[in-house]
């Protein structure tokens, strides 16, 4: 049973993930990304995993982060298709790590001294669509950086 | 530009989790967990994303772990519907956590130092199956941990 307390701890705190993350589906009409015009796509949040990561900035503290994709992006995955065809998007969720001293608390029982790690704000979403005509400049990928729903400068998306 | 190459290298990266894990979902007749009598639901890695985690094992090692949920999850987490209603069922992947030194080497212009993580080989992946009748000596829930399609053996499922 203390098992499943930990996995029933885990799925309560990820509730206010999924609930956090409800708005940021894009509108028709939303602002667009400087120089690619990449807009949020509706729905991306309900997109099929493809992988997660942790970065470690120095000095900056730690990100969680998910790679989701589009149905295009995630058959091209799993078929080993490349270059990937146009359609396909693929979106990176970035969040920042916290501590979760209530897994701590019931993990250190079978595993003493371990440390959990749970999402907490989330940082930003970035986007990449492929589309092999419109983006021929940049290899074929457009790219988007949003934070609360706006696009970063052109700045950031130049680099 | 550099964005984009750390996000595609990131996205190559992640296509073996994808094709590695294709294997896993379900078939009728697979084995199920002791006790429980859980087997793996059937296409489990296509569902949608509830949240990700970071877990560090004192001396052990650090995984990287993902929960999805299927559409009963996941609809009563956005509405934020408690006590999750029967059917819904939460799956955890856990990945071992490994250094990625292409990620880093791109990350390391913009960003001097980071250091950046992502999924090794899967280390077992775990579901939990509401089900308040069938289950009701454990609060309703049910349990299964499998390691390449293998359940545990039941005094792991004990605890």
């Amino acid at each position: 049973m203390k098992r499943i307390a930990f996995l029933l701890l885990a799925a309560a705190t990820a509730a206010g993930v999924v609930a956090s993350t409800a708005p940021a589906s894009g509108h028709p009409g939303e602002e667009a990304s400087p120089i690619y015009g990449v807009t949020i796509p509706p729905g991306y949040r309900d997109w099929k995993l493809i992988a997660v990561k942790q970065l470690h900035f120095a000095g900056m503290g730690e990100q969680l982060r998910a790679q989701v994709g589009n149905d295009i992006a995630i058959k091209a995955f799993k078929e080993g298709t490349l270059p990937f065809p146009d359609g396909a998007i693929i979106a990176a969720i970035h969040w920042t790590q916290v501590t979760s001293e209530d897994n701590n608390k019931v993990l250190d029982v079978p595993f003493p001294g371990t440390k959990s790690f749970v999402v907490g704000s989330r940082v930003n979403v970035q986007f990449m669509v492929k589309d092999s005509k419109r983006y021929a400049a940049t290899g074929g990928w457009g790219f988007a950086d949003f934070t609360d729903s706006k696009p970063g400068d052109k700045a950031l998306h130049e680099t």
